[in-house]
């Protein structure tokens, strides 16, 4: 038997634990799943032989090491912060390891001892960082083969409701951390080439600068721009990549909503409302709009943001119900940000029978023979259920393909690393599509930013 | 003789140097002006008796020291994170002290000790922080006094240009540190109270929310809302007040104007422009709108901002020449305020014979025997030259007139302090009046913010 540790149990871990679960007779899988809370745990593996379920806390170093030392491989799917101590261990005690996580400068740190143990370190591997590397580095990689030059990468990732689900007026719920739907964007400038220009958007500009994507079968999306588009130019070694753009994506109508939160101040997570307790969700709207003794809060916000009597945004914050004088806040000195994250849940959490959504489009401007072209690549692919979300699956599959490819030495090379190499994105790849995780391509005509000139 | 120490002797020390110089034959002073360059106090003395300027390095803890021996009083007009040192060797040798920054946290530990070695510590006695505190406590203390209660203070302060020198669009030189002006409003939402009620204004609605102040004589200006407004609660003891708000006087129209950079991210410190040596005043701008190979930066940036075409905020922006393709950014890796300040400095910079004013405006809001009343109180000074400024002059003359109140045994309160009791602010503002600082003030309708209700 194999040993795999896998630390943390969270909702990301259901198709994770049932690949290898299904692969474990075959395989000869031994599956060990450490959690300080064992209840979901228990409830993912039900009675399947191969498996131990144990309480692990991952700041007592004794009961970490024991776990770690036992094992042939470990799985971290603690949040990114807490990789590193698990990190440590798997050098000292020469084990493999694989998280879903951003390579961290402590991680990356690693590489030197990693490499000269042997050891593969891998990380990013989930859905986005993860599937979009390797959907990405797949198609890059070809055009290159066959001599061709980068010149356009765009690359846009989104966790929505299913169509069947989709059922509200934002055409969104919560299919994943509600607080970092609420902070997206923030902490700086968004930051991508166009066309061979620096552009910058701040924050307050962001869900206004949006573009749409059209999506076989699903319709039109929007995307806004991610923080961190020109760190991909070095990843993927697109060095002479005149537009390089990383977004989110929404359902169209969504951002140009959202900037109305951006814009009163409602998404700030800097400073407590000492009086939150007492507020209703009117009282909290009302903090961030000019004193009337007459004007209505709704009249306010609509002067506030200049939305037109006959605009049909203004159907989104009723349908939130964020006007209401009766609800509470019920948060005692919450920030802006957790009480509009609050008022949010009461609208956009998942019932039991909804299902979630990953979409993925890639756009790959090049030249080849002196002449410009363009792929898109885009992948939709839904969840089953709450437990088996296309989330969990996104992020779990490829986590749970590479870890039995490095237990198979399919994958071989050492070291810290994400999936853009050959050796670990093809097989990955291939066997998501199995699970309806499939990207289409397109060849389209090269407009870059400039459709005139064609 | 009497030894007065100053540390530091940059642009807001003229008046506060002749002050001191003009009355150092009758009061028996010796000055000793100490800096890393002794240029500019060279430059104030002349060939005065009485003075001597010297080489001072104030992280070289022994001549620090050794100026602080000789010293009856210490002046140190360094910026607010150099005092601490000195401070502490004032309590060392038992010196008292006078600094026109706001109370630091390790400044107010110190209180303590002070009042232990029966010392003076007297800060925030600069134009704001210190005539705002001593000319609003002025008349708080009169309101209470015939028992009033304080229900709304609202509090401006300016640094203007002089009317006679008040040429450009914006209405607006630099009379103080530029950076400053760059960054103004950022690092938090504002916060104060409105009729009980808290309100929050992010830095992305800061300059739209702006009220108007007339003043007698000068015409109309504008206010926006300083961060820190709620602190003046405890500060003045205003516990019963409904409106608590403090701003921050233009002239009508700058906010407006000035949020279009604010909106565009054309303020933003956080980061680096990586090619800004190659920019031009034009790349600059272009950077935060999206790339066209059609359009031209113009009709981006007024699209962006909405601004019609017969809107004269526009001419604003043609005066500053921002759309310039030949002038060149001229600094490396700078950040967005930063080549903004470098911009503006081009058109907003004072010239030799240019005059500038501070502006200065109280509202007091009271009940007295069952009826509401109003006093706003105005003051507006202006400057002589570049030298002997209206900001160095509303700065040093308290300076000045409080470190010999203190040699003289006038104020004799020991301990941590700023100007807010009678002992400190009655001969202070009373000296200040003969040299045109004066607060006129007026019996006002009280309206708070419920017109209606009289």
């Amino acid at each position: 038997m194999r040993n795999i540790l896998i630390i943390g149990a969270g909702k990301s871990c259901s198709y994770l634990i049932k690949y290898l679960l299904d692969n474990s007779q075959s395989e000869k899988l031994h599956i060990t799943i450490g959690d300080l809370n064992v209840d979901n745990a228990k409830k993912l593996v039900g009675s399947h032989p191969n498996t131990d379920v144990i309480h692990l806390d991952v700041f007592n170093a004794k009961s970490r090491v024991a776990a770690v030392k036992k094992a042939d491989i470990v799985v971290s799917m603690l949040p990114a912060r807490f990789h590193i101590e698990v990190a440590k261990d798997c050098i000292t005690y020469k084990k493999n390891m694989v998280t879903a996580s951003y390579v961290s400068p402590e991680m990356q740190a690693l590489d030197a001892d990693a490499k000269a143990n042997n050891l593969i370190f891998m990380n990013e591997i989930g859905v986005d960082p993860g599937v979009d590397h390797m959907s990405a580095m797949h198609v890059i990689d070809r055009i290159r083969d066959k001599g061709g030059k980068l010149i356009l990468f765009e690359s846009f990732t989104g966790g929505l409701v299913a169509p069947e689900s989709d059922n509200n007026l934002w055409n969104y719920k919560f299919t994943w951390n509600p607080r970092n739907v609420v902070l997206a964007g923030q902490g700086g400038a968004a930051k991508f080439l166009q066309e061979n220009q620096f552009k910058y958007i701040p924050y307050n500009r962001l869900f206004r600068r949006t573009e749409f994507l059209d999506v076989e079968g699903y319709g039109r999306f929007e995307g806004y721009a991610n923080r961190d588009s020109l760190k991909y130019q070095e990843v993927y070694g697109l060095d002479h990549v005149k537009t390089l753009y990383r977004g989110t994506i929404r359902r169209v109508g969504f951002s140009r909503a959202w900037n109305a939160f951006v814009q009163l101040g409602m998404t700030d997570d800097s400073y407590t409302i000492d009086d939150s307790i007492n507020m209703s969700y009117r009282d909290f709207v009302n903090s961030f709009l000019p004193y009337s003794p007459t004007d209505s809060v709704e009249l306010k916000f609509r002067h506030a943001l200049k939305i037109d009597q006959d605009d049909m945004v203004w159907d989104k914050f009723l349908e939130l119900d964020i006007f209401n004088p009766k609800k509470m806040v019920e948060l005692d000195k919450g920030t802006p940000a957790q009480i509009l994250q609050k008022i949010l849940m009461d609208s956009w959490t998942l019932s039991q029978q909804d299902k979630d959504m990953i979409v993925m489009y890639h756009k790959f401007g090049y030249e080849l023979d002196g002449k410009k072209h363009q792929i898109d690549a885009t992948m939709v692919t839904l969840g089953q259920d709450q437990t088996y979300t296309a989330m969990a699956k996104t992020v779990g599959l490829p986590v749970a393909i590479a870890t039995l490819a490095i237990l198979n030495g399919k994958i071989k090379t050492p070291g810290v690393q994400i999936p853009i190499t050959k050796e670990v994105y093809t097989p990955i790849l291939k066997e998501l599509e199995s699970y309806d995780v499939v990207f289409k391509e397109y060849e389209v005509p090269y407009l870059g930013y400039n459709p005139l000139s064609i």
